[in-house]
């Protein structure tokens, strides 16, 4: 059995962890912590798990001081509020899964430039593995910090790199339209989340500047071999889940959209999660699991190929992706509780 | 193992049910058919399937065949499609679950009234059981023909089954005001089904005669003991999946709510899908699972119980109370298959 | 030329009098205030109004100090908040159209139970008319002080009306199931109100005490001339705008569907913004309009009237309905700056 | 009074042309006309019109047989269907606006290619005029056939054609990420328009083969001066109505965001439906409007420029631009009738 607490487990990548891990069958939740929430029901904060979950929440402090009790803590907060948390578990020999930003970019100023705030624990970037599962397997079985992807670099770099790696396209050309169900805004009491404000609309936002960017570059940059540079403009779309990657880039030299296709199918062929399918992927097909969908068009007209990619945002996008990162870690089965078929309609 | 067939597997409904029935671990499909996509592969219908169901729908005709090698057989089609089949399989000794309407009323007259169309095979309807599991555990067990109740039955009755077991209500006081997900329209290509003319609206539909009104009104009578005639209005709502009833009624004598609840909890303590919750329930905390949550409320003005149930309308309200059913007809846990909490958001 | 001022503009209600207001040409806005975004530009808030509208938000202080270049004020607040700029307003001459809760009430001890908070200007209470304009409009005339209608109200009365004033029903049988799309709950920033949480759900809420209802039972009252109690339940819908009533009631002797349509159609015979329609409403076919959609169906089997009544919860339930006020007190003609048909889709 | 006919009333841009013109104070509807609903009245199709529009869907034959009677008839029509019927009317003095795709492509041959159907009236290609207002209000002054434009072209040419009447970008590297609600999809009754298809999901299609491809290079081309050649990718949200086209290009220099800005403004400077805005547009606050919202993002890293447009696909991108379009070849205001603020919420 693995000893697991969660630290922030009243957003909503915290609350897929929960629904997740209170469900697999290795492992034992410790505690669940909360900064808004504190000595509250779970269950009545979210009443889905009335009778099937019984545990309160306990604040950060308390948290810490159970630190002992546990094998992984995993962390679910906004940036910058991981530093000192992780610091007192890994000093106690407690591994860390963090689902927040903190330890993503390998360099601190890279960190400091694109969050606008100072690195609170710099000391141990260089330990820590990017945990994008299919392309960082090994050094995440050896890691004891895991700096879980965001959920739109998750989507960008599964549908990129197969094309960096076998140096297929121009890296220069390289455009990743994506776009996210409401989930991704978190659960947060703003005016902008509130349902009649999101509803029958769309809109891009932080074009050219969205914080997923540079762990996108950094990540493709070490697939390719060479520094990428690319735009990535985030879309907000009205829908609870899911997130579609629809990405650009110029093609070097012809190929068919077939041996592009065959191509990726023998990239990922080992990968349990990740299906190249022969049409294009909606983010219903993968709603509710820990899959990704990838779909290929190859445009002669424009030399272009166009590769699309849909996760659901809040599971391969965030907690299942972190429970297969710590299935990994701890040497089970990788697909151990995240086995499921998307739930449709 | 149990072997089972699906008939009228690319509905909404039979859907749920190859979804819930693939991860079964006692269950084996042997075949799935539809009129629409025989000889189609299931996963490029559904393409949530892609390489975790590999296939192929046959036809009826196809399916009829191949009775021999099943044990039970869902049959999920719309009304008045369900006799031949049944018989055939029931000669055959193979145990039937019609998720359909055509053996749920037990009068020939009834069905005739309100379908407006001949009963086919009238001299089963006797030994057909209504297969609300939690009011028909113990015929469930011996039968082998079920008719899986409604959508809107289901949460209509697990609400009121309570009230009237205990003659707390007047009789000729209930009206059902139930309000159903988009998906309850079944996977029909008609102009009212198009997400521009449900998205942005409510409505009420089939007021005073939807043919739900029969089914209700037989299976509250048996609880009761006595005729039951009541107002069951149902309504579309923008959503995929979910029924919320408001069921109200006029209390015999004072009662507190507290009461109410006691009464309720004490009603469905050993019901592991039932939920008598402190608040008043919402679609989305079922949604994806197999549990009804009740609630209830009390108003000494107008001397009136109010009790609001919710379901799932795909799973308590079609599929999961049909492998239910089949769990229980098979002797095998109750909750086998079914024991998930729902997804959100 | 009417000079208009509009406090708490920034909410959907006041931006729906922008929206109209800024349309009708018989109207002047001259100023609106806002508590939250006071000195900001309004177009800045609402982007629909870029180069539309170009005034800036003042604050309340401002806004009372300018009445004096008013006719008429529309205050569109939480409730409690109306009392002290409502008496400042009729002092100096200026009328005023309230479309908070503050003047609907004709008792202070009402009030005051129902809202829980003490009555600030009960005075006035007596010279208070309820603003529904089809039943109230000669006293609308003479006012000087609407207590517009809250939205749920308006629908309810204008379904129920007809009954109780030709004495058709059972007055102690009324039970009220409204359904309202998310922006009735108001621009406010809460978890509640977040898309995720209310998209793919449908719940009651404040059942058996939502404030309507003695609002409801009051104008009831009137036009029946007896004491009415009655059960009445909001719901909320994901959608932006709509409410659908679902009015239940026992009738006291048989008469027939078209026998009520009829006494219906002339009861609003005169009226242009209510419809009785041979279907039953759904509120896409009122949404952006001033139009309140009436069906009706007689259940011989319950001896039950259903009335479904639709309206846009933003203009015949708030904004509209107090234009139309507006005209009628300004002697112009009613339809004036309302006289638009649906959006749809 | 001009005198007007549509054939293809009912579909979802008929819809919108009838909502326009009824209200339109220069115009009189002389008929109406569908091909799934002649003799049905046109109030009982789209409620709406209840009361407020009492026309009856004549057929197509009946149709043509009153072409005297009208100056200007609207086409709102699948592709193909518009050639005889636009043969006739000319035939007859009768101008065309042709809301289809039949008129639109200069080439008989561009046409073949992309519509797979051969061109039934390619004699009149050269007179024809492709009615993006802003771009080409002085012919369509003087034409008598007008091809309007399709929705995502009028987003994306509007978005792009200042960049490139100044040079501003690399001609080959404009690519056109397009997002669209699902009436963009028509009233069709298919299993891919059912609501919980489309609903909770996104996905691209038609990538790098959608019909509007060439009718946005061949119009940008013309702007340009030059052969242009680019991606364009349509993608279905789960939302009613709204486009909104996000476009990257290369910078051929280095330029501000201000300074684009600034030619934007002065490029649209006498657009009354064209709105620069300062901030990125989100199709919200154009739902219900004629109005056509850009914003620009330069981003300097990657020396793009991504210009992001909204309109309502319905109005701006089909039966507004229609009205458009008339106003001015019948040398009535342009705004007259469509000078309408969005509907927000």
């Amino acid at each position: 059995m693995i000893n697991v607490g969660i630290i922030g487990a009243t957003g909503y990548a915290g609350e897929q962890l929960v629904w997740i891990l209170n469900n697999h069958s290795k492992v034992n939740i410790e505690f669940i912590s909360s900064y808004n929430y504190s000595n509250e029901r779970y269950s009545e904060i979210y009443n889905n798990y009335y009778s099937f979950f019984q545990q309160i929440c306990i604040d950060t402090e308390e948290a810490l001081n159970k630190l002992e009790l546990i094998d992984v803590l995993f962390i679910a907060l906004p940036h910058s509020k991981s530093f000192e948390i992780t610091r007192k578990a890994l000093q106690l020999g407690v591994k860390v899964i963090d689902l927040g930003a903190d330890f993503r970019l390998n360099s601190e100023e890279e960190y400091e430039t694109w969050y606008g705030a100072q690195h609170g624990y710099p000391e141990v970037l260089k330990d820590a593995v990017y945990g994008l599962t299919e392309v960082k397997r090994e050094e995440i079985k050896k890691s004891s910090l895991i700096a879980n992807p965001g959920c739109y670099p998750t989507a960008s770099i599964l549908g990129l790199a197969p094309l960096l790696k076998n140096s297929l396209i121009d890296d220069r050309s390289i455009i990743i339209d994506a776009k996210s169900g409401v989930s991704g805004a978190g659960r947060a009491a703003t005016i902008g989340n509130i349902f009649s404000e999101c509803n029958e609309s769309i809109k891009a936002y932080s074009v050219g500047k969205h914080r997923h960017t540079p762990e996108i570059e950094q990540e493709l940059g070490k697939v390719s071999g060479k520094d990428i540079i690319l735009s990535f403009t985030p879309h907000l779309v009205p829908m609870n889940r899911g997130i579609l990657a629809t990405c650009y880039s110029r093609l070097k030299n012809k190929i068919t959209k077939e041996d592009v296709l065959e191509l990726y199918r023998n990239f990922y062929r080992n990968e349990y999660f990740i299906k190249i399918i022969d049409v294009l992927p909606e983010t219903r097909w993968v709603k509710g699991s820990n899959l990704c969908h990838i779909g290929i068009e190859v445009d002669s007209r424009t030399d272009r190929v166009i590769v699309v990619s849909a996760i659901d945002n809040l599971i391969k996008g965030a907690a299942g992706q972190a429970v297969q990162n710590m299935n990994v870690m701890f040497g089970i089965e990788e697909t151990k509780g995240l086995d499921f078929v998307a739930m449709f309609p």
